[in-house]
């Protein structure tokens, strides 16, 4: 049997335990040119929440009925003469949170696990990172010497940004909440600094910890730490809005940065970015952080919790903070 | 005498009658190098009321018991040894509001108000027109079939930025307040459409008059329109914060643009804009202004207003809405 998880109620505010059903239906027949993948590791974003409301975004919603989009890793368990792909292979792909995926393969890649975990091809080398590698180098435009702050630090798109940014020789100030997290971000991940939201003031910790200002801010919470950063631009500042955690399960009017006409005063510029613009330069950017993580020059952290049955739970944790690094649902049994 | 407006007193919201004051001032003594300005007419800007605030901005507020700052423009009237003004020369230049100025003439320039009238220098030939052609082109990046949305469109800037958008092959839509500007706009400026806030939903009127959306969006008013013009962002859409009209006064925080998710959704950018970052290049813009108002292109409308001691009430006008075209006020007695 194939467990799946079915997106069942639009959710208000944060969903709750009528927006999914867990359920089990038999795995599927193959029509020729398909191959069966059995799934190993879904992805959990933020974004996921997003792609619940009925509205006009980057991409479609998810619609009632259908098994919860995600992306996902597997192997290729059976072929009906897939002129491609052939068992025993990795592949990556769009597989939603279910076990079992019968498809043509289009859009699926593969992932050589031989030398890297499977979990990072949808960690570090997966959208995450992608949106990190592209987000802070084409939207950011960084450059050496350059103050760059970003939020959800130690979250996995935010960890790989400022880890990126160090690379690139920048000053990196990261926000996290909690001490651990400020703790991984400065002594295992070398950022220059840590404000830890949960206990310190933000608009004062910015002003210590950035007394310079900030050349780039990567946003990926919104709310109040967007308002704050606003206050610390250097002129022509980039800020790159990449998500807004802290807003996705408001039952009330997102929160607009009152402090916006900093943008005026500074002649600075705030972006919004998809990752998915950028699909075409994936190769390349996989490849440039493959040869960090293996020169040990670029580390990521994956949380990886078990069984499909614990999907709502576990996503969860993604709004909790109770985790650090990249949140992963391991499905196979 | 020289009869000046003296400001005294910060305000909290809108200015009142505390905030200035009207003195009378002997003319000055020249120095040796110096000339004497005799002003014509004085420059009002919304900006105007941002300079009040102690606050950091773009440039420095004004100092209790200084002259206010303003744009001008007079002649000189006397001379001693000026080695390149002579009397009889029309300069444009931040003379404030006042009757008479002695300078070096370090930031003033001449203006040929034998082929442009001299209000012109202080209007569409001066900042508000300058704002308008580079927000609209250098940082709007507008390009021929653009479908442009412009706020404050009847006023000194937006006016302008739409004849140039039309002048460059877009579709232009206007907002603002009232019947007889939206005339104005579509009947004698030449914008394709017009949307008074005052009578339309805001939202709504967008939808309508905006069917495929907007590619970049002027924005001189913030507030609630700022808002309405994130729904309806096309990709990689252009958002030229110019100014917030509507926010200037407000006793309370800014309102942020609660839509501002419109910006990843779309891959849109929203900037601000200073014009004096484009002072080296006024004259190559003047002029070509200059030649679309000698080829009746280019309309400017001047809301013309007389006396000094008419300052204060010829102020509350920029915000009342109670005015058409750029708001002057002439000192020359």
């Amino acid at each position: 049997m194939n467990k799946q998880v079915i997106f069942k109620k639009r959710p208000v505010g944060f969903p709750d335990e009528h927006t999914w059903s867990l359920e089990a239906h038999p795995i599927p027949e193959l029509q020729e040119g398909e191959i069966l993948i059995q799934q190993h590791y879904i992805s959990l974003d933020p974004a996921m929440r997003g792609w619940l409301n009925d509205s006009k975004s980057y991409i479609p919603p998810v619609a009632i009925g259908d098994v919860m989009r995600a992306g996902s890793i597997g192997k290729v368990i059976r072929s009906n003469n897939h002129p491609k792909f052939k068992v025993g292979d990795t592949l990556t792909g769009w597989g939603g949170v279910q076990q079992y995926v019968a498809t043509n393969g289009d859009s699926w890649y593969k992932g050589d696990d031989s030398k890297v975990p499977m979990p990072l091809f949808i960690s570090t080398l997966g959208m995450p990172g992608m949106t990190a590698y592209f987000g802070i180098t084409e939207v950011g435009k960084i450059k050496e010497g350059d103050v760059v702050l970003v939020s959800g630090a130690a979250g996995a798109v935010g960890s790989v940004v400022g880890q990126i940014a160090k690379l690139k020789g920048c000053t990196v100030v990261g926000i996290a909440g909690g001490e651990e997290k400020c703790d991984y971000l400065v002594n295992e991940l070398g950022f220059d600094a840590a404000i830890d939201y949960k206990s310190e003031q933000i608009y004062q910790a910015l002003k210590e910890k950035c007394p310079k200002g900030i050349d780039v801010y990567f946003d990926n919470v919104g709310g109040e730490i967007l308002d704050a950063a606003l206050t610390r631009l250097r002129m022509h500042a980039r800020i790159v809005i990449c998500g807004a955690i802290s807003q996705y399960n408001n039952k009330a009017k997102v929160k607009g940065p009152s402090n916006y006409l900093s943008l005026l005063v500074n002649r600075a510029t705030m972006q919004g970015m998809v990752v998915m613009d950028y699909a075409k330069d994936y190769g390349r950017a996989a490849q440039e952080m493959a040869g960090w993580i293996m020169q040990g020059k670029l580390t990521s952290r994956e949380a990886i919790f078990e069984g499909i049955e614990n999907f709502y739970e576990t996503f969860g944790r993604l709004f909790s903070g109770d985790k650090q690094g990249k949140l992963i649902l391991k499905v196979i049994e």
